[in-house]
């Protein structure tokens, strides 16, 4: 039996339109829609204007299956979806008296004798359409429908949209669907210090000619998820291709895969030093403290993270960090040995057993003859021991911070689970670095109160 | 004469269609084309699937006219764009020699011998297809057109597509379109310290059955934006009615209003700062890094800022800040008190001019008996004039950070102008703050080299 699990979303709006509005109603219904189980076949924005509006419509009823619409329902001129659904379907807009007699009850509650100049268009309905009640607003939806399609109209305002969407579309949605609806089940794998390219050359033997599950590879913030889709399986045959893929990829790409889902690098690193009892300072140069805004993101980081210093002119890495001039002068700020004298200063000043530090050429300006833009060297030390890496990265000034933040928080990650794992010591597993043993600070005082500033 | 001054947007991606991303580079590219003058018809998103992808171009080229295509131009198997325009066009794609050359150009500046498999495919276009150089990243972007319609095809990373828009596809369409064409002009008011409804409150009356410029409201990111349009008018009329409402505007949120269209929060405080030739340092709790983060965004800073401590832990306050520990134990990390005493380590420390400092509870956890999520103290001192506030903010972690953040260096800006204005160590212009003198620390040395880490 053929399941009628497709639909199409359609939202009205100028304000889209222009750019000034971000259609988060399209991200909801989609979202919500893949999630029980349909696939969203495409999303398209109209203009509030007859003609294109018209068209618009005629083009998805052609397409046919489930149209979910949203705006164009208020009571203004350039309200025209009623109208546009009419026409789109051949039927004449006819005043329901019901439908009037209850937007006139709302409007009397909010101290009106008759509804606002206009309101009463929102009783108007194509002929045969079957009204959707509104809970938290006035313009009632409504389903427009024939052999072929079935248009659901809802408000453009979101949570008049999103509840109606819940408790009127929805369950109509799957009654038409039938049984044999399969829900579209999906895992992401969470990836950082690789690129798309490269990730992608790495695990492609195992996609190739692989018809489920469906990877994607969705870069964003300076690092790249992987996301594994399953659709049109029964849930046991979706979790097994999901499970063996996610485990096959999660083997490959071991030195990067930080998470699962929503789970976030600051997040992992945080459960790793938790579980570690181990406390963090960090010394940034040219992040300029997204590394700091990253591990603060995460609500009880103050258990774990003791603070850090921002250290961008020289003065600062010098008088807050206690880098020597003699290094900056011979080495230069962006230099192994800069890094290392950071490491050691954060961990000193705050009194913390792990240490972070970066510093780079995050552009457009301050490369030299030997060191590029994007050139940034970064490094950890884990309760002494020190692991350094270097690398230079295209992109923009705000890439390359992220880039290199992603970058050292993964390094940090992977030296506190080599510490957990026995490896105390014994420098960059991944065989790129340079590994040192820097002097240990011991660990501050205690916490002073319950209030973090 | 006809213009031809309509564009359509295409989005391609399993992860819009998801509701997994917000389709942010059809936000942009419906923007820039309205400020350019073209009418956006309508904006469609398809999906990583090559039927429907086809089936979607196929339509759009039949609409004819101008269609602005983004995302699958990448490397990987799911990239389909190139050969659903080439199946479109009716016309077979092949591999382009030059192209190749530029890809393996940029892949070895990257320290590969060869491009990594798959990147190959990124030098394929449909034949008689037009590439367009890609400024910061590999793929090429295309135009593909005949006698009806025109497809330019640019990647899905917004700023590899931002740049390539502005740069290759937006002049090709103004030569398309010919003389007539009638822009929208757009202003854009950005506002930092004071919520949307507060901000749309104090402005009813100047907005109350105004038809043009229409005006939108758009929080983001801790503070929000007035965007004010004018459609449909001769550029004359139009800069005339967006000048007065502007001046008007800008007169009345004169506290509120920090910058215009892309000026950002941290480049006017970079200009305000340079301007006066002011260093700054910044002494961070609660927004953990965001306040450095956000000031290091912008180019050029390190000529003014000096670096920044994140005080997490008590002891990091105490230790690196010189905040005492009476005070901490007294007053508490999030007071008045401590406030001042970060300013003035930070100033200290740093050898700055000028210190920027917040505490408070970013929540979920930290509340006490007195003190709720959301309560931050912040202040700055402007060369020995030291203005404080304090707020109480609704909302998550994360919106808590950026309010406190925006807040924070609203108050720098303010008290920065307010000293080039003659009111040196006036206290707070606004009249809601304390107004204190804290111990003046002097300018540490000069700049050691040209390097900034």
């Amino acid at each position: 039996m053929a399941v009628r699990n497709f639909v199409e979303i359609v939202t009205v709006g100028d304000e889209i339109l222009l750019g000034a509005t971000l259609d988060t109603n399209a991200a909801f219904l989609a979202r919500e829609s893949a999630r029980a189980g349909f696939e969203v076949r495409r999303t398209t924005t109209l203009p509030d204007a007859p003609e294109p509006l018209r068209e618009g419509f005629r083009e998805a009823r052609g397409r046919g299956g489930a149209v979910l619409v949203t705006g164009g329902l208020g009571p203004t001129p350039d309200d025209l979806t009623r109208w546009a659904l009419a026409e789109a379907f051949g039927r004449s807009l006819r005043l329901v008296p019901e439908l009037l007699s209850e937007l006139e009850e709302k409007f009397r509650a909010f101290g009106y004798v008759t509804p606002p100049a206009g309101n009463a268009t929102q009783a108007e309905l194509p002929e045969g359409a079957v009204p959707l009640p509104n809970a938290r607003g006035t313009a009632p939806g409504m389903l427009v429908e024939d052999d072929h399609a079935a248009f659901f109209a809802m408000p453009g305002v979101p949570h008049e949209m999103e509840i109606m969407f819940r408790e009127q579309v929805l369950p109509r949605l799957r009654a038409r669907a039938g049984p044999g609806l399969v829900e579209v089940r999906q895992r992401v794998l969470r990836t950082a210090g690789i690129g798309e390219s490269a990730l992608a050359e790495r695990v492609a033997d195992l996609l190739d000619g692989r018809e489920a599950p469906k990877v994607a590879f969705l870069p964003h913030g300076g690092s790249v998820d992987l996301r594994l889709t399953a659709a049109g399986l029964l849930p046991a045959a979706a979790e097994r291709v999901l499970g063996e893929l996610e485990w096959a990829l999660a083997e490959r790409l071991s030195p990067w895969v930080y998470g699962r889902d929503d789970e976030t690098l600051g997040g992992a690193v945080g459960r790793a030093l938790a579980g570690a009892g181990l406390s963090l300072a960090t010394a940034e140069s040219c992040t300029g403290g997204l590394i700091a805004d990253t591990i603060t993101n995460e609500p009880g980081s103050s258990s774990w993270f003791l603070g850090g210093v921002v250290g961008y002119a020289n003065e600062a890495k010098r008088d807050l960090l206690g880098v020597s001039w003699e290094t900056l002068e011979r080495a230069g700020a962006v230099s192994a040995d800069t890094c290392v004298e950071m490491l050691a200063g954060a961990r000193a000043r705050f009194g913390a057993e792990c240490s972070l530090a970066v510093t780079g050429i995050a552009g457009p300006g301050g490369a030299t003859a030997t060191k590029p833009v994007g050139l940034v060297h970064f490094g950890v030390d884990v309760a002494g021991a020190v692991r350094l890496e270097r690398a230079t990265w295209p992109g923009t000034r705000r890439g390359i911070k992220q880039r290199a933040a992603k970058a050292a928080l993964l390094l940090l990650l992977r030296a506190v689970e080599a510490r957990g794992h026995g490896e105390r010591g014994a420098g960059d597993a991944r065989g790129r670095g340079d590994a040192r043993v820097a002097e240990g600070g011991g660990r501050g005082g205690g916490e002073a109160g319950e209030e973090r500033g």
